[in-house]
């Protein structure tokens, strides 16, 4: 019994492949979407890209990733918009909807979180009617609040409602990743919010597991291994209206070091047992 | 402009020192309030501890730790409650009158954080009588979500005073620990909740720093070198009518390999600069 009708690999979980081995793999593996990187993608070239993955039959549910919003200098400001609009002429040019936005966290001598919070909110206002022009949507992707200082300080589900809601919600919404908010309590009453908004652009699942690695950013299980209830979760979000794809995205060291399409293979098996 | 009235050292800050190098460093630098660590007092006794602090003048803020209430298995439970209720004699024989507990992570495969955050309450409901008749309050502490998995499933004020709230003030609070709270902005709202309620029974310092170190446990900073707002914290537990001892508790193996004294000094004049 397979049913990977709604799953969708993120690249770096098989950081290894190339993206034609990622397109071929997939194809092999009956999986029909992807979500991709900015840096590989430019490496590739993005019409290379489109083309490779028009080709295979593959589509992008989501590139990953703008953002980086709390600069207070204004030159670094500037430059982090015009980065922002180029991220979304490439989503645009790969023909997906969703550009996860990693928000930003506090610039280097500040404790000040919720003036960097006003700051993302301001360049939301900038960059989203330009996204919705090209058809693309801001995904607002709360990390772990372990990563508040230094990657993002929008760390829940309510905060980055809070943010998307000033938008309308075909131009800014956020992205539900269980490895972010697998311990938050109010976790479920926000999906269901983000779900009755719809707001809910992106669902991304990776498994919580310890002890963390150094620098914890490569710290991410394979699903299955750790403390997350994926079918709780595919449940919350579906309740809430959600029927899009089911990305995994896992960053880990020990699946990088394997053979891809073994990594692959045990990816779709693991999300049929877990999470379907 | 000495002013270190209210503040109190954990020796886990100065592990390096022993006991009677505790006691004599804070008479030296003029400072009357230690918050101690269970398996160092055990070590030293309980009454020569008592007698040690005594003679010097020195009054014991808080004990860590009792907790780890989230074993399922029956036995297991028992064991804790045991441990939890010598844990509160040993409170009481220190003359302190909080235990801080860390409520426990989730039990070996298991994924349900709903239910382990239950048997903390059923826990409770043994454990706060028993503590209440020797004099000594509980101290629900949330710990940062990142240790969710593996020691508190209470990850922040508002989930630690939902248990809290079950039972009188006077037998169960929280603990407000600027390093496992700073980045949740609904820290604000809860810790005027638990002043209102009566229920704020430890305040402790400690800065957030990155990159974290393998592990995430010995990763915390000196006040001053990272994101929190120490004065803010201050400013908010008194407006919530907190007047008590504010505990500076770090665990950074930098500061234990350095000479306690010299540590010491830097907490005090860090403490004055950032937090008074």
């Amino acid at each position: 019994m397979s049913d990977l009708t709604r799953l969708s690999i993120n690249q770096e979980t098989i950081k290894q492949w190339s993206l034609p081995e990622l397109a071929e793999g997939c194809v092999k593996a009956g999986i029909d979407k992807v979500g991709l990187w900015r840096a590989p993608v430019q490496e590739y070239g993005v019409e290379r890209t489109a083309r490779l993955l028009g080709d295979a039959g593959l589509s992008v549910t989501s590139l990953c990733r703008g953002g980086f919003f709390t600069a207070t200098d204004p030159a670094e400001r500037a430059r982090a918009l015009d980065d922002n609009r180029a991220a979304v002429d490439e989503a645009a040019g790969l023909s997906t909807d969703t550009l996860v936005l990693v928000s930003g966290g506090l610039p280097a001598g500040s404790r000040d979180l919720y003036g960097a919070r006003e700051r993302i909110a301001d360049a939301l206002a900038e960059l989203a009617p330009y996204a919705a022009e090209r058809g693309v949507r801001l995904a607002v992707e709360p990390l772990h609040p372990m990563f508040a200082s230094d990657r993002c300080v929008v760390s829940t589900l309510s905060q980055a409602l809070d943010i998307a809601e000033r938008f309308p919600a075909e131009q800014v919404g956020v992205v539900v990743d269980t490895y972010h908010v697998w311990w938050d309590d109010q976790a479920p009453a926000q999906i269901a919010r983000a779900g009755a908004g719809g707001r809910i652009h992106s669902f991304q699942l990776a498994d919580w597991i310890t002890p963390l690695p150094a620098g914890v950013l490569l710290g991410r299980g394979q699903l299955g291994e750790g403390s997350v209830d994926f079918r709780a979760f595919r449940q919350q979000v579906e309740a809430a209206g959600f029927a899009g794809p089911i990305e995994v995205e896992i960053f880990n060291e020990s699946l990088w070091a394997r053979d891809g399409a073994e990594v692959l293979a045990e990816v779709a098996a693991r999300y049929q047992e877990h999470a379907c």
